[in-house]
């Protein structure tokens, strides 16, 4: 499943990065900095109508995924005044450790570039300490230097508020929102009430966030403004151990790699939710059943199993208030493993806070008609960087000799899902094709595409990942007989031409193979 | 289709307000002023999970009809820095009208407060005029007095921007996008390389804007935070006129409403397009073509033909850059006709305006080879004012003698499809009618519901415009033959228990109507 480049050093990765990059903005995926006519921003990127298109997919991927859990999605502002921030401990809290250059004065995050330090000397995974002094030490110690001009930095790490601020009106000081998360807690009491007092429940939300990165320089995966998408799930306290629906998903199999096994530099262990539990690597069930549903989401883009692991959080890398964490990582080539989502038990700590700030009594009544604050179990991700990963994982670039590039994007992922080519521009080949374009495009994402020699227009499908070409030739024309390709194996078939869509209906849910069609044998 | 309620006067108008926002609130559908727990800031709504739903239906319609116009879908940053709205005009003249009571110091939008007084008037659709002195004018002979305080307003009208200013980086001055159009047009290179220069070519967005509104009253309609859907449509100028897919769509009859007729009070003209191109209504057949995709769009969000008209732009209500524009507005119960979307041919001008700004070229190559800027043809809507209008013409409240509340929208667009209820909580109904309930829940936005009486349950799912119910009672558990109720007619129907989902998948369909069923007559 996934490509054989594996990074074996920082030349490779960077060699690969740039090729995936170059094809990302060749190809129509990702275009950026944005924007560009103006010389790019870091940080901001434009989803090209390929990558658009796959976002879609992972987005309504994650719909599905959710909605067969019963969570409902709700849609909160993205602008919220500067109360709001404060009981959420952003305004207060959330900083960025800045280091600037001694001699051409350019910023940059102290830990990310320990934590690239680590990459190239292959300890990837491993992360900076938490505070300023000690990760002072550590640069030093690494002999990390500017990255631009390969000067000293000053030796002083500052805090920088990554909150963009804005106003409201004529006056209310207000931010855009740096998480979606707390946007969705605010509606609390309104959700007691569409659940009709029912817990547990979960409701998700897919939007964008900002944060004023200081140069974020890893394309998709640090951007300042980006999409979010969390599930959070609230539920009392008394109902987390005994979770019935864990009962669903305790024999799924997962890669657990406990901060014991981190520490002790011993491996991922391959067990059931089950086994982890009773072991003790998950605190209860209904966190546990968090953690799988997570898993599930990124198996659902098609991330292959052995691109991903579980990992739990070190004590002190928590947040103060979570009570468990444990973060689901996928092994990229450009950068290593790299956190997607992340797992976290807040208990009562952000609907406490909003409470406290907000003076409104933010309860549930339990079955005993007790007021009791429930607990949150958060799933936070985002969108871009599955949509990276894709990228990442299924882009073949190949040299000339080699073959051909190829983005091999599992099928159900694809952001096209097939093309139409008459073979000439002549004999009503041209009509024909445009007119089974035209129908395709009622269920499809199709493209219709005749300029060029055959094999040339293959190539193009194949690097944009598009499973399925049909094409249109004499024997379409004259006896309703065309000719289906399929992108991996470049096997072709006989179908009828008024059997297209059923065809590929079929092919895509699995109902048949590429090879119980009539193939043409070479 | 539409219900009763006909707006006559603003009494019964406020009243179908002030019923249809409590419904939406209750029921789940929009939740605001956001952040409620905090007091709630106008102009920001939070859309729950009944409302989500909805606005994604209207989202992926907007995909699905751009899509088969060969529109494709990009995302582009919200927020940019200043020379970008320096270029597109925004920062310079993108100001409301701001007037300030004398006594209780409130703040409004004068051309708002002109057109809410027309509106009780019976003066539908009249705008207010654009110079700020004579709206002063217009204001006295109105006799227009403070909403909030009923004193004089100051006798001086200011220009407030509406752009929501903030800071990446350091200090890069940036705003948050104020439309989704000028972003839009920001990658024009990459589009050209990406369509590989061949024109014309569409491309759309659906995305947040931000518009620091003074005082907004109009729920949905009126945001600070709002979602926008715009297509734009690249044209080289000599192929505006005789556009071929004009053909597709010429025998369309729409309703068009002329400034002519507007100003000499006749009435809307429902001719084809074709018509109104020869009467010159329409200047080019490309624009006729985008004014025919918008009104595609909103048809197929289910808005009643009978709710929609096109009402030309009068000359002096036209961007100084446009060369023709047209509305498309649909008439609500609440706040009567209301503009809902509007086609602009902008000629050349943003292309222009950001090649001088950035001093990039901006152009194409027409097939002669010649460098040429092609002209841009813009369907500007959003998708808040969409789901509004579903709610507002949908939603029929009644009186308790008068029979049930119901949400009749078209069942392609109701939020959740099927409800799925064991008539009681025993003999194994609530366990067949959630393993029923779960296999749905794979294909459809599916409820599961056992508490309270049938009756109520019924009510309840007919109250949210859930289109089918399934009841699973004995017979359901021992023969294996279930009931299907219909939302509109309360008909219901004996179906087999394993074939809901073809039946489902039929009736959506419409490959068979709910009396093929074997209905229980009464």
């Amino acid at each position: 499943m996934a490509n054989e480049n594996v990074v074996d050093n920082k030349k490779t990765s960077e060699e690969f990065r740039k090729n995936l990059i170059a094809f990302m903005q060749q190809k129509g995926f990702v275009w950026g900095p944005s924007p560009e006519i103006y010389g790019g921003i870091s940080g901001f990127y434009t989803y090209a109508p390929l990558g658009k298109l796959l976002k879609n997919n992972v987005e309504n991927s994650i719909r599905k995924i959710f909605q067969k859990q019963d969570f409902w999605e709700v849609e909160c502002p993205t602008v919220l005044p500067k109360i709001v921030w404060e009981a959420s401990g952003h305004l207060g809290g959330f900083t960025d450790p800045v280091i600037k250059c001694s001699k051409c004065k350019s910023t940059f995050r102290a830990d990310k570039l320990i934590e690239e330090k680590y990459f190239e000397l292959g300890e990837e995974g491993k992360t900076a300490p938490i505070e300023n002094d000690k990760m002072l030490t550590v640069m030093s110690e690494l002999g990390i230097k500017c990255p631009s001009c390969k000067s000293e930095f000053e030796q002083e790490i500052k805090s920088h508020n990554l909150m963009m601020k804005t106003t409201i009106g004529l006056d209310t000081e207000a931010y855009n929102r740096p998480e979606t998360a707390t946007t969705t807690y605010l509606p609390f009491p309104r959700y007691v009430e569409f659940f009709r007092s029912k817990l547990p429940f979960g409701v998700f939300q897919i939007g964008k966030a900002y944060r004023n990165e200081i140069s974020p320089r890893q394309h998709l995966l640090r951007c300042r403004e980006f999409t979010q998408a969390e599930g959070q799930f609230f539920i009392f306290e008394a109902d987390k151990k005994e979770y019935p629906a864990f009962d669903k998903v305790k024999d799924k199999v997962l890669p657990f790699w406990t901060y014991t096994a981190q520490n002790e530099e011993t491996g991922v262990e391959h067990i059931t939710l089950e086994a982890a539990y009773e072991k003790g690597y998950l605190k209860n069930r209904a966190y546990a059943s968090c953690v799988a549903l997570a898993y599930n989401l990124f198996e659902s883009f098609g991330i292959p199993v052995e691109n991903m692991r579980l990992r739990q959080h070190d004590l002190d890398e928590r947040a103060f208030y979570a009570d468990d964490a444990w973060d689901l990582e996928v092994k990229l080539n450009a950068f290593g493993w790299t956190e997607c989502c992340g797992v976290h038990d807040r208990t009562t700590y952000d609907l406490d806070q909003h409470a406290k700030f907000s003076k409104k009594e933010l309860i549930a009544r339990t079955p005993e008609n007790k007021k009791e604050v429930p607990h949150v179990i958060e799933i936070a991700f985002g969108t871009d960087r599955p949509v990276f990963a894709l990228l990442d994982i299924f882009f073949e670039k190949k040299d000339k000799d080699q073959g051909k590039t190829i983005f091999k994007i599992p099928y159900h992922m694809a952001p096209v899902k097939v093309a139409v080519f008459p073979l000439m521009k002549k004999a009503g080949m041209p009509e024909l094709a445009r007119e089974i374009y035209e129908d395709l495009s009622e269920k499809y994402i199709a493209v219709y595409d005749q300029a060029g020699p055959i094999g040339k227009r293959y190539l193009r499908v194949s690097e944009q990942g598009v499973p399925y070409s049909v094409t249109i030739d004499f024997d379409a024309v004259e006896k309703g007989i065309c000719t289906i390709r399929d992108r991996d194996t470049e096997k072709q078939a006989k179908i009828k031409v008024d059997e297209i869509e059923i065809t590929l209906d079929k092919l895509f849910r699995n109902k048949i193979k590429f090879d119980d069609l009539d193939v043409i044998e070479n």
